[in-house]
């Protein structure tokens, strides 16, 4: 299933994708005219619900197609929001997690042998379709990142490798954005990934059910059509049920925590000369069983 | 005004000093049975109310005091809560914001000529008097870092440091407490500093209005009645306001968000050798104007 959330009729709503993916059934809308059971009143309190949730849609979705008629909304008439529009604390991020990466952002001493994570504020996350700010006043070096993203859907703490995916809802897409100029500068790569609209998301989180081997899934991102980044997960450094595993030693993960996890060769910055974000700049990020993220910086 | 978040009568309420501080107000009790105009519900909710908030509170105050007699609880009934128990996002930190503090974990050249920014995840916080897990499967170098924070009260993005002061809703004490091994060798400070347990915070916060200069407050540390840093945040290399406008470049703050605003020499890794902490460890937190923040490790 595709969960994805969306607003129409002036408020912001969740549902799935149905129906060859060019229609949504709004689940918002179902909640509140079936009342009969706790139904949830956003993506991230649906996924808190965890089996219970997906075991109610498993129902909704055997209802005869006449019966779901009143929820149905063509993908056309609504604007996508992030899945989970406002998460409840900062974006993990995983930092050199492809080799070719950690080599063009210095050489092969960059390449980790621990585990680097940072983290984007909450106020940076922007939905597919939706505009990225330039923020011209503080950056000359906008960059993008594509990224295959995990959210976690079960809590947990020093969960082991063998445990780790279980406690996966679903993946999604980000682009990491990031403004290379102040991530040198304050040494702490904080400030330079949370300027405002520099995490896009989306554009829905695809259950993990339907991925069957997170670390086999080509991922590619385009400038204005132009292919520069073009790596599989398969070069993962740290593999998810590692990253899961070394994040919660000691720190629990909540359903709706979202993993970045890392990005391959070919940002800008890793060109010579550097080919840096600029207006209008469309940036495609693409990977196999999710669908694309596309946004134009504004 | 000392306003603070605690457990009664098994559940999460908020409330302000009252009589010489050994009284509650409890505000939540007092909202419930007042209706007539829109009452926060936690003191976070409290904080985005803003001004509207105080000025109700001043309202209340002139109340005769027999008619709040309801509403008032000993400090020694209740149990304290961090005042934000679970902030929105991730605790910004400012990273080496004291000269000593910078030359002890290194050298001279460690003193930041730029602003260090890092974060701690929201499920690290505790109150005073809460207990901090040693966590000696993933650290053997638990440390204490006493700092004076920063909540914020007003949203701004881009604010001018003449401005920055009026975005404060009031003040608090973080022990920014860190496992030092974690803290180097995932390069990134993120790991080491967001173990469950290491942001204790409070006992309260204290109003804007009631701290003329936040920058000429004494701060110490103790352990086990030791002094072990004893500094005075008129030695901040990054003053507040230049926190909140550097921050705020390109970067949205809301209000709750919580600025921890680092440390001053005698960290445990700054002795020769270190003291870390070890259990039973009582560590007291003593910001002048706000009080002393009490935790002891498990």
């Amino acid at each position: 299933m595709r969960f994805l959330t969306f607003h129409a009729n002036g408020k912001e709503q969740f549902g799935i994708l149905f129906d060859q993916d060019s229609t949504i059934l709004n689940l918002s809308l179902y909640g509140q005219r079936h009342q009969d059971f706790s139904f949830p009143a956003t993506l991230l309190e649906a996924i808190k619900q965890g089996d219970a949730f997906l075991n109610a849609i498993s129902g909704i979705l055997e209802t005869d197609r006449d019966e779901l008629m009143p929820y149905l909304i063509g993908l056309k008439d609504i604007s996508l929001l992030a899945p989970i529009p406002t998460p409840v604390k900062n974006i993990f991020c995983i930092g050199k997690n492809y080799r070719d990466h950690a080599i063009e952002m210095g050489s092969a001493t960059d390449i980790p042998t621990e585990m680097i994570v940072f983290t984007k504020a909450p106020t940076t996350v922007i939905g597919h379709l939706s505009e990225i700010d330039s923020h011209p006043e503080v950056t000359s070096q906008l960059d993008y990142e594509g990224e295959l993203a995990v959210v976690i859907g079960k809590k947990g703490k020093s969960i082991p490798q063998d445990e780790a995916m279980e406690h996966i809802f679903g993946y999604t897409i980000i682009n990491d954005i990031t403004a290379r100029d102040l991530q040198e500068k304050h040494k702490q790569y904080f400030i330079g990934k949370s300027l405002d609209t520099s995490c896009p998301m989306g554009p829905w989180i695809v259950s993990r059910s339907e991925i069957e081997n997170p670390e086999q899934l080509s991922i590619t991102t385009k400038v204005n059509g132009n292919l520069r980044q073009d790596s599989n997960t398969e070069h993962f450094i740290f593999p998810i049920r590692e990253m899961i595993s070394v994040l919660s030693k000691g720190m629990t993960l909540e359903p709706g925590d979202i993993i970045a996890t890392g990005t391959p060769a070919g940002v800008g910055k890793g060109f010579k000369p550097p080919k840096f974000l600029a207006k209008g700049d469309k940036i495609e990020v693409t990977v196999e069983m999710i669908g694309t993220l596309t946004n134009v910086v504004k």
